[in-house]
């Protein structure tokens, strides 16, 4: 078995929990390359770049844990379920994904139970344990977009998007509005587009705050940019928990 | 670790998904007897006396998995989030559980890895292996509930529970109407009483159509009694289920 997860400050005391679903370019040896060219390796489809940097940073300035993903979403992007055609997408955006051309039920399960079973394992173990303790984290997903979609330039740079529950989103765009970065609620996505699947199996049912952040990647190209976008968001993210009405525990 | 899981004709081809959550009355010896009498410990807050072998029945007519906890819901109750007093509750109806009091934040983690990950890993894995091969099963969990509650003789026999989507539900009542069961929706409890924690975490987040299903215990009282309810209940099912309208996966 690869390892498909990493789990960082498992055992800190914050009052978040960060994913990231879309970590890592890196193929697994037993799915070979899915006969990708380079460019495709390192293209947005193969992963959201800037993504891991900007969620450890956030994980360590806030003291909180991290559950990401560390194999390509193309072998299995973890923020679908196995029933979704993106969960082993044949084509995305400009690229033909030719390994996972007319994949069968066999080679479904198999990328099911090497990536994202593990994944969701280490997920619901991380929060099981948060809620063991009597402590309710505001779940936060970190993505990255891309400048342009399809020759469009993007103009927003921060997307904020939200479950059935908006009140950390709005919360969340609330304390942002100081800060030097377009922001907009569901943007560029929504849940409406079949996005919010780590929200909505985590967050959701356990009636937690939430919000899955979308940066576009140009900001966060680099690590020194990556650790500032951190610092910039981090007290931004802190300031809309405490926000938040004082609820209680789900029934 | 023990075995605190069992998972019932798992490759079968049938458009049900089977759980009970409080199949058995076990007290696996690392957590002791926790200070219950015999009388305590063949009550209904032990377990759901007879649910298993409905479920058992269920699955093997409809030829459909079932995932079940095999340990007593007083260790561990699997339909509760581990940030619920019920999930190792102190007090059940008329008992006190002596070895539930005041557990700490070590031992509430350690019955939730001993107990409620690997079930909830048992159910992921099987619901996310049907979903990969494009199986959109119906989910049903099957639970007793006693004649008396504090006395009081309960009239209902058979009651249907639902989460945010009642199609299901309804579509079953619909189809038990011409059963000699007095059958009530949201009977003798509802989602509001934080009973539909399975339900929230495995079919409302994919959309699947589901129930929970109640029935009296002295129905299915002995091996006889349950496949007897079995055989009647599953073709009810089905004709629910075939009544549903087609509808795709979710996105």
């Amino acid at each position: 078995m690869i390892a498909t997860t990493e789990v960082r400050h498992a055992d800190a005391p914050g009052q978040f929990l960060f994913v990231c679903e879309h970590a890592s370019n890196a193929f697994p040896e037993e799915f070979g390359g899915l006969g990708l060219d380079e460019a495709a390796r390192q293209a947005h489809v193969a992963w959201d770049p800037g993504a891991l940097g900007l969620a450890r940073g956030l994980s360590d300035v806030l003291g909180s844990p991290l559950v990401a993903a560390t194999a390509s979403r193309l072998v299995y992007d973890c923020n679908r379920p196995p029933d979704a055609p993106g969960a082993m997408c044949e084509r995305s955006e400009a690229f033909d994904i030719p390994g996972n051309l007319g994949l069968d039920a066999a080679a479904r399960i198999e990328r099911t139970e090497a990536v994202y079973l593990p994944f969701q394992a280490a997920l619901t173990r991380q929060l099981a344990r948060m809620l063991a303790r009597g402590r309710r984290p505001v779940l936060v997903t970190i993505h990255s977009f891309t400048p342009l979609w399809f020759g469009t330039p993007r103009t927003v740079e921060l997307g904020i998007i939200h479950d059935t529950d908006a009140s950390f989103a709005l919360a969340l765009a609330d304390a942002a509005r100081d800060l030097p970065l377009r922001t907009a609620l569901n943007q560029p996505y929504s849940a409406a587009d079949g996005v919010a699947h780590t929200l909505k199996l985590h967050a959701t049912p356990h009636g937690l705050p939430h919000a899955m952040l979308e940066i576009r990647n140009d900001l966060i190209a680099d690590a020194a940019a990556q650790a500032a976008m951190a610092a910039q968001l981090a007290p931004v993210l802190e300031r809309a928990r405490a926000a938040l009405p004082v609820k209680g525990r789900a029934a």
